[in-house]
């Protein structure tokens, strides 16, 4: 029974870090490409026991210290009636944008537990399977990052629409943010009672907005999300590209901060204190050959001394990382915190 | 006779602000759309009468106090050797990228009289055209933002090749660096023997890599080009996604720091000191009704006092603009400021 995660979550000193990798089940997997090849993404996420499957794939073959549910953030969008389509190169798609509030009418609070019944179905499978070999995570995206795809169709270099309606009708977009926070709380709550023991919320457009735009915008929907999901399990809010928010997320109360890649942690940790954080490991390390990966990983340690610690990268894991390198990370992290907290005492021995 | 824009660039106290808006000569403008609609992309950089018509369009119709050359950042790889592609709706690509040493041994040190003459006879046409009504800017990419794009054979997503490299062969990776920052610093210098009248160096991915990595890795090139123009005319550095960047940004010996929108000028002016700063306005901003627009100028203006400032977006305008938004917004900027100056004593009063 490996709970090292949830412990380190919740701020208790470890006898070493746990290490977990964004994206752990995923294309980089040849044991996951071989279940890919027989379905199309969308059916995955919605076949309980494939998706189970994967989920558990970087569990046996990586020996990480949580599993992550496999899942898609879109697809609560696609329970409230947006049509979601995912065309191989192009990503997903919403062929039908929401861009004004006559698109928001077209919405429906769903009954989560029928349309995105599946997701739970596979939470329960995971749980089962690993029988509490280590934890397992749920996730969703933010309400502003949820908003990002809706109202653009799917990916943007820019996010004109997203960003013109912002500043055209902020009244009109915090009405969308609402609806999608509403759901994002029944989804997010139903996968905690399917057995997620913490969620990670991804922000992954958050960094589009500055300090000012970000605590106007996103942080209500989001603040309204927490505040549901408060108590009941640990949650790891991550930005990416946030470095300009770090003064704004400090007042944010989740349990762990996960880090991009971008910023060393001790910077973070000079700003934060002793919160727990995730990450951060440039997921492009993992292409350097394995003595330069456990030479980062070390300076890693090193620089999240002095709070809670979990181990990750500090964005998904690239398709095209080798799996030996993914194993040697996080070898290396085990390895080399136990070490540390060994000579040194325990990781969180400057709380 | 305005030379505004050249006074603030060399840190003098100004009257008002100058202005002017990255990617103002483009599509967001009808008469570079009907420019457009006649040739292809390359053909418009490569035909100095129609670059220099579309340089200076913004100037007659906007009323910005500087013209800046229409070009494309990745010509000089292009006579470096490198096969360049305009697709439309793909953008650019480089069909061979050089991802490796054998890749390197396959660029040339053009003479760059002769492979980029159009650029120095559109430059010509400009200053004649001009009679010193504005003064007209060159620009080029740095050395580590053009590498992105020859690496990747275009525009990427993770920048993954070019990242790997850096990863695995730093020393071949910062061969290639030092061919471009070569080719650079010829192209630049003969931008300014044509009558450029300062330059902008445009490092589009610098912030893709943390503070550590990005000292080691892009400053070396950039560097050795910034030595080489020194004293000839002003340099302005841009860094797009680059606020974890700027303790090491303060360093570069460049007159004015582009700052992108997601901080503050004042948070920037509180760490670089009286630096001439350059932006700010959050591109989209141009988007909000008219009367938004001049209540965010007038904050900006607030931010950058304390040194000097130029106006300008944080980022290239949107194609979506609409063209009297952009000149509301250069209204302001000239107005307000002015106001500024006379109200509350010169804009610089601080240093």
């Amino acid at each position: 029974m490996n709970d090292l995660f949830l412990r380190a979550c919740r701020g208790e000193v470890t006898e070493r870090r746990p290490v977990w990798i964004m994206r752990q089940a995923g294309r980089y997997l040849p044991e996951y490409r071989a279940v890919r090849e027989k379905v199309d993404f969308l059916t995955l996420c919605k076949t309980p026991e494939l998706a189970a499957r994967v989920t558990l794939q970087p569990v046996e073959i990586l020996g990480v210290d949580a599993a992550i549910l496999f899942a898609d953030i879109l697809l609560p969008l696609e329970a409230m009636g947006a049509e979601l389509v995912f065309t191989p190169g192009d990503g997903p798609t919403f062929p039908r944008p929401v861009r004004g509030r006559e698109g928001i009418a077209r919405l429906r609070a769903p009954a989560v537990e029928e349309s995105l019944g599946y997701v739970f179905d596979a939470l329960r499978l995971v749980r089962r399977e690993l029988a509490g070999r280590v934890p397992v995570i749920g996730f969703g995206g933010t309400p502003w990052t949820l908003a990002a795809y809706l109202v653009e169709g799917g990916g943007s270099r820019h996010f004109e629409h997203l960003l013109a309606w912002s500043y055209a009708d902020p009244a009109g977009l915090a009405e969308l943010l609402d609806r999608i926070a509403e759901t994002s709380l029944a989804y997010l709550s139903a996968q905690i009672d399917a057995g997620a023991q913490a969620l990670q919320l991804f922000d992954t457009w958050g960094g589009l907005l500055d300090a000012e735009r970000w605590r106007a915008l996103a942080l209500p929907p989001l603040a309204r999300v927490v505040a549901g999901l408060a108590g009941r399990v640990p949650l790891i809010y991550y930005v990416n590209g946030g470095s300009h928010l770090l003064e704004a997320l400090a007042d944010l109360p989740v349990d762990v901060l996960a880090v991009d890649w971008r910023q060393p942690l001790s910077r973070v940790r000079a700003r934060l204190g002793t919160r727990t954080l995730q990450g951060n490991l440039d997921p492009a390390a993992l292409l350097a050959p394995v003595p330069e990966i456990e030479r980062r990983v070390a300076t890693l340690l090193e620089q999240g001394r002095g709070g809670g610690h979990i181990v990750n990268l500090g964005h998904g894991i690239l398709p095209v990382t080798p799996v030996e390198h993914a194993r040697a990370f996080v070898a290396a992290a085990q390895r080399l915190s136990a070490q540390h907290a060994t000579e040194a005492g325990p990781a969180h021995a400057a709380r």
